[in-house]
């Protein structure tokens, strides 16, 4: 149960160096590839001559080839050529919309007419030279549900990342949850504590005191189909809170886009966007290495969750104030999985 | 096709030490751990905020808390507490009754109103001094009851266990076989043969000579609603064989529990009580080595069995002579099968 | 879908060498060894007694016996013996009529009485001292019929082995495929090229210059029910190319038997025969692992290409003429389905 008419993350450029990639996404196995002008194309992994994977060929001259009997296919679906056949009747395969902005290859899975370049949130962060990203990917095995509910209740910090950045006063601060249109925005602050070992590091390389009390906040975004963002960060206690000076402040945006694979299975790309020293690329390997082991622990409670609600498919769970962020991006889901069921019966 | 109304072998106590054990037992997944006072607690391992196994979770103050969101449960299976919830309205999780008792945790996972604690059965040698215990656990995935089939009858052991406790004599001395209520009891006696290796080694460690003749008996005792226990061992011949005076014999006995999780696998709890030499730790820890390599050494056999069972559904298994320890065996669980049938249909 | 009343390629005899071998074949569990008289036998692996697989036991007296309880099973699918029992009631299993030839055991697993040893296909570099073979055996996870056409299409070699035996001119030579009864053979020539780096070799080991053009040659013969066997080589330019005196020339067969083991599996013997240097041992080995290395290329392209299409059951397969070779083996294969349905039908 995923949107197909939307954006996702499918890979990042790296991936399809002089190679194409093959990816299930949203049930849809795709081949990515630079094709015509170093453009992305997005393909059906599966040759029209004989169904090999076309990702375990390779690109000749910016066009796709098979691997297996040579057939050059366009980016559009159409086989271009064949050594010594005529390829005018072969039947096309889907091609899929893709878009290549902010640093990652987004496609969309759904309908062809309905992708519209213009409904890709725009990431300011990833346009400006004062920010620096770093991140990566895991492959999960659990429906992407589970992963933006983890994101939008962030009270799983205090538990699953204790050595990091969880803390008991995530826990007793009160939580603030509201949807507006598309986007949903759950907010946490928690004024003089001490901070948890993550953010003594960032207060540590911003020259701030990591030993003296901060306030702290996490302002987490849903935004459809299913990307979370999360503004983080510490000020030293007093200055302001989210809305002191830099000067006095380290904060970040976590990143996190969740692209479904199978019902039970999703692609996580993860990394965080910061706006102090982003021209150090030592310091981005430090918090990316970081973050990966604080996401990795996350790994196992999602499956093995997943695992044990297949088992009680009929349970109902709670649905508490902590767990209001998860239950609006849930609602926001719903709407656009009934539009597009709506969508298929007028059509149908 | 189990029993649920009955004590299993759960764990050991050294499973469950500092952080909370998750097994499945007989299709039930459970989370197992010290409660209030150091008494062992078995709950469904979920947590019924959001599913997450509550085996991942800890313990804090003798009480269990969910390693993702922080709930406390409480060993009846009400939430005690959560971070800034109102926790009354919860639903409540199963718990399941627990005894520790012989060095083990033992698990009734039925219901709970018919769980008699005198219904476990007596180990007088887990109580004596006199007798030392060392075992082991194996995971081995075919259906309990090819483990009691193999338990009731030991002529295999000349065909699997050729090189430690298998000898053809086993074959060729005939086998009594009576069922006494619950219980049921296969017998061999063998008189004036040469002790196969594993005994030699017994004898040795008892002072007596290894190279002479001997009389070897076993004695399988199937009790519901999956232990088997084995009276094994040697005597100096014609001192009285099973009757001699211990100073003529070594003798032990074989210990089985058998803990059925899924349909097509099981927890085999296996070890070797014995009376001689019981406060030499090197001998246990030897002993245990020793049968750890021969109960490996079914694990194939039966895993393949079952794969080949699996295959060819309808074919009929041959019932002989020798195979009267398991037959009758399965006859008395699936007395308790019916039985448990029933009252779930007057009840319905 | 494979024909069960044919000759099948079951295992080489260093595979039952002083044990048993337990395989499946055509979706029956087989189990093979010596028998009387060094005679080899198979039957169906699944002990009459308790269902162990007879392939973990164990050959006494050139009898086989389980590994289980003893039972001693006689190659006709009849118990013998069994210690203290009385045998003659016990359900037959089934044997399966066996030839050993040509260094490879072949079984038959359909009806018995159909089971000519005349329609095994006569190979006459296997009896010859002219001609030396070496080979080996992967297991393939895809339906054995993806196997045949890529072995009937040959313009693979320029994609999935461009470092060995692949070049363009294959794409580029026109292809004559033929059905003559049961056999269908397609062929390609190549002349005035210059040999690959496989053939280069080959050259320097028949003291021919190996960067001077060949004429080059590719002659695949399908033989029912899976087998193919291409015929192979280079000749210097000129000299009448597949009709070359040897002296001009270096070729071989490339052996190719394809036994299904399931509809998505099978087992794959892959070997050459080759007539020049038959007493070389060390040019065999050195062969048989670049060969290993070259059809270990196509296995990853045929796993993935079953995989689309159990995922895109629907899809029709493109045939082209390349193609034709598959599919007039496979339409000769159909025959033989079709066949043996009938027969099913009338004595239904």
């Amino acid at each position: 149960m995923f949107p197909k008419n939307a954006w996702y993350v499918a890979c990042t450029p790296d991936e399809i160096e002089g190679k194409p990639l093959g990816r299930q996404i949203c049930g849809e196995k795709m081949v990515f590839y630079r094709g015509p002008g170093g453009k992305v194309a997005a393909l059906e992994d599966f040759c029209p001559h004989r169904g090999a994977p076309l990702s375990l060929g390779f690109v000749r001259d910016e066009q796709l080839v098979c691997g297996y009997h040579g057939l050059e296919m366009g980016c559009d679906g159409k086989t271009i050529s064949m050594p010594l056949q005529r390829v005018r009747g072969f039947p096309c395969i889907k091609s899929f919309p893709v878009i290549e902005r902010y640093g990652f290859i987004w496609v969309w899975p759904g309908e062809k007419e309905k992708a519209d370049p213009a409904k890709l949130h725009h990431l300011a962060w990833a346009e400006s030279p004062d920010w620096a990203y770093g991140g990566g990917l895991y492959h999960i095995k659990c429906d992407y549900r589970l992963m933006v509910d983890n994101l939008m209740d962030l009270t799983h910090e205090t538990y699953v990342h204790s050595t990091s950045i969880g803390q008991k006063e995530i826990d007793e601060a009160p939580v603030i949850t509201k949807t507006e249109g598309d986007e949903v925005v759950t907010s946490r602050f928690m004024e003089n504590i001490i901070a948890p070992p993550f953010w003594k590091q960032a207060l540590r390389f911003n020259g701030l005191p990591e030993d003296e009390p901060v306030d702290r906040w996490q302002i987490c975004h849903f935004l459809p189909p299913s990307h979370v963002l999360i503004e983080v960060g510490v000020a030293v206690a007093g200055k302001g809170g989210y809305n002191a000076d830099p000067q006095y402040k380290a904060s970040s945006i976590v990143v996190d886009f969740i692209t479904p694979e199978t019902e039970t299975s999703h692609w996580y790309f993860w990394g965080m966007a910061r706006n102090f020293k982003p021209q150090d690329p030592e310091l981005t390997a430090a918090i990316r290495e970081g973050q990966g082991k604080i996401f990795g622990e996350d790994r196992e409670m999602l499956e093995k969750q997943q695992e044990n609600i297949l088992k009680y498919p009929d349970r109902k769970l709670l649905m508490l104030n902590i767990d209001a962020g998860g239950v609006q991006s849930r609602r926001v889901i719903d709407r656009y999985l009934a539009e597009e069921r709506e969508a298929r019966s007028l059509v149908g």
